[in-house]
């Protein structure tokens, strides 16, 4: 059966060509005091930066400028933006960017008035923030697809010395209050770094698909998702100038992660797990850690969830299951994700982000454990952590 | 590819068996009098009315009693509740029923302080609220499936003196704020009502669906609404009080028509169109008309949008389309779609929900006309309706 939730997503979103049309607009709803967030300067470089900043002073903003965001934001980075922020006393954040810069905004937006460690409070111990605290808007303007991060509120940050990377998902009140999606700002984005964001999506997807065995609306939402996504992810990254194709994916990237299909049934969340693991010890890009372990932590699980494989490989990826057995279903499901991860060229190997035999035990001590069909050990950590090598 | 748009949906959504405990903690937004909306009285009969009453005034509210809401609202209940509404001073509008207390609530919330006939001003000329009127909140306690007006800008009304049903799309103003979803409260619902909502929500689905050919992310979310509504309408029919069915459905119908599935794409509406010139010249159930013109309307334009249909077939159906033409695999998705409205035992011709050779005419005249792979004349409109009889 469908569980019992609450379903609340008040972003705005702008979609299109033509909608950072819409920034001046939005811009009326907040005071005069406006920080932009962005990242190592490609904004700079395709001249965006150069149109927002136009269109704010156009407004009559103030800019506050926050450069610097790098992709795996850290706690570092996160003091420093709330302090500039209370500095200027600033009115909205803008961040201008992919999921890092809109995470790392969020974070600040909680963090600026807060009376206390944003770390310690938010990301270590999961609290929201006091219903009295004054909380800045978050507007993004995105760049790159995959987190999600523009119609959430998730938050990823990672703290290098305590060799963590810990996702806070807040409530509503930090999901972006405006989003502006313009699918020619992804163009630019390089094509290691594109294809990352596919599977980064890929495995939003199936980290909300694979527990559960119920019969839910939010499982067919998904497959849908997933086939939207299977398709047009095989002409982008023929011809990532195709406008049809990355338009889908990016619609595609922000419904995978914005509660939607995860509502009302169990999740599961261990791919995520290791891979932030992964990405706190070797700074790798996101998606390619949970591509890395992905297809080893499937085989891994299969058998505690054999009929949500076998409907995986059927709904998703079109496979005949007539006259084979449950098991050869399920794997002709996972070997179809397999040959899809080749085609579009993801990591496959945890040794591609840096894991080795050395720094595994390392891995294994910062992944958060839990699971789905399967609630995993530190050693069953470990033990697909060797597999995937 | 995907076109330009806004999304934006704001209305809070508790669901579940429970839901009905998050009423008190809503209505603490609002000021003390509440105006309570609803239809024939059956929710007096269920308990619901004074389980909502006792909520009411627990929260210490004035509660305006608003009932006889008939399953087509009029304009004359229109007026009728607009002068209440002003009588009383009132802070939020509370409809308790199905879609069509809930599209009444908002006919009334817009309507109530407009300087001018809302019957003229919103439904014969399609114009938004200014920005500077005052419009009323609205929340909805949904005890029927089908309309999708629990999270939309829907409203339907209809005119006897001009035979006109005409259903407003309000903008996100006037969404409701919050909607309490408990799939128990759809239980009471008798089975003919019941199915014409399940009709209903997979004519909201095709309408969306059959236009634009272009392969894009709406469809794939369409098709997998489709599909877990034909899979949860299977086992409902036969038992109504499946908890685990009627919440599918219930959670579908929403999805079904929050403006999601038709982003960035063209979209159809000439069975509704038909379906409401119907309901204007009969006062047939809503869901029926529908269910009585979509299988000749779907046979009449099939060859306007072949490939869909093939699609349709495939995708939403199972259909092996090896070794078939075309126009076999999109017939047999469309018998497909036969089968199962006589599976869940829906209205099959026109002259099941009162049209006859006599009043064709009449009804051919109340049709809005427009289209989607066809755009329809008058006369289409009559050759459907008389293949329909």
């Amino acid at each position: 059966m469908l569980g019992n939730f609450t379903y609340e997503n008040p972003t705005r979103l702008h979609f299109g060509e033509n909608s950072l049309g819409f920034l001046k607009e939005e811009l009326g709803h907040y005071g005069e005091t406006v920080m932009v967030s962005y990242g190592g300067g490609s904004i700079k470089r395709t001249g965006l930066y150069d149109q927002v900043v136009a269109i704010l002073k156009a407004a009559g903003k103030t800019v506050v400028e926050d450069g610097g965001v790098m992709p795996n934001p850290t706690v570092e980075k996160l003091y420093e933006g709330c302090r500039l922020a209370r500095e200027h006393n600033v009115d909205l954040i803008l961040a201008v960017g992919g999921g890092s810069v809109c995470d790392y905004a969020k974070g600040v937006a909680a963090s600026t008035w807060l009376d206390g460690d944003p770390w310690e409070t938010y990301y270590l111990n999961y609290k929201d923030p006091d219903p009295g605290l004054r909380i800045l808007p978050v507007g993004c303007i995105l760049t790159m697809v995959g987190t999600g991060s523009e119609m959430n509120g998730g938050s990823v940050i990672t703290n290098h010395s305590q060799n963590l990377k810990i996702g806070k998902v807040f409530d509503s009140r930090l999901m972006p209050k405006f989003t502006i999606l313009n699918p020619k700002l992804t163009f630019t984005v390089p094509q290691y770094q594109m294809v990352a964001g596919f599977f980064d999506i890929m495995s939003h997807l199936m980290e909300q698909y694979f527990s559960n065995e119920d019969d839910n609306t939010s499982d067919y939402l998904n497959e849908g998702l997933m086939r939207s996504l299977i398709h047009s992810s095989r002409i982008a990254v023929k011809n990532p100038q195709d406008y049809e194709a990355r338009s889908n994916i990016m619609w595609t990237a922000t419904w995978a992660l914005n509660t939607l299909v995860g509502k009302g049934k169990s999740q599961d969340w261990m791919v995520h797990m290791i891979g932030q693991a992964i990405g706190a010890v070797t700074d790798a890009t996101h998606g390619m850690t949970l591509a890395a372990v992905s297809i080893p932590y499937y085989k891994y699980i299969m058998h505690s969830g054999l009929h949500k494989f076998v409907r995986f490989a059927k709904n998703v990826w079109d496979i005949n299951t007539d006259g084979k057995t449950d098991e050869q279903a399920a794997m002709e499901g996972i070997d179809a994700l397999d040959a899809w991860m080749d085609e579009i060229g993801v990591a496959k190997k945890a040794s591609d982000v840096g894991v080795t035999p050395d720094n595994i035990e390392k891995v294994a001590d910062a992944t958060i454990l839990g699971g789905g069909f399967m609630q995993l050990t530190r050693d069953d950590v470990v033990e697909i952590l060797k597999r995937a090598l």
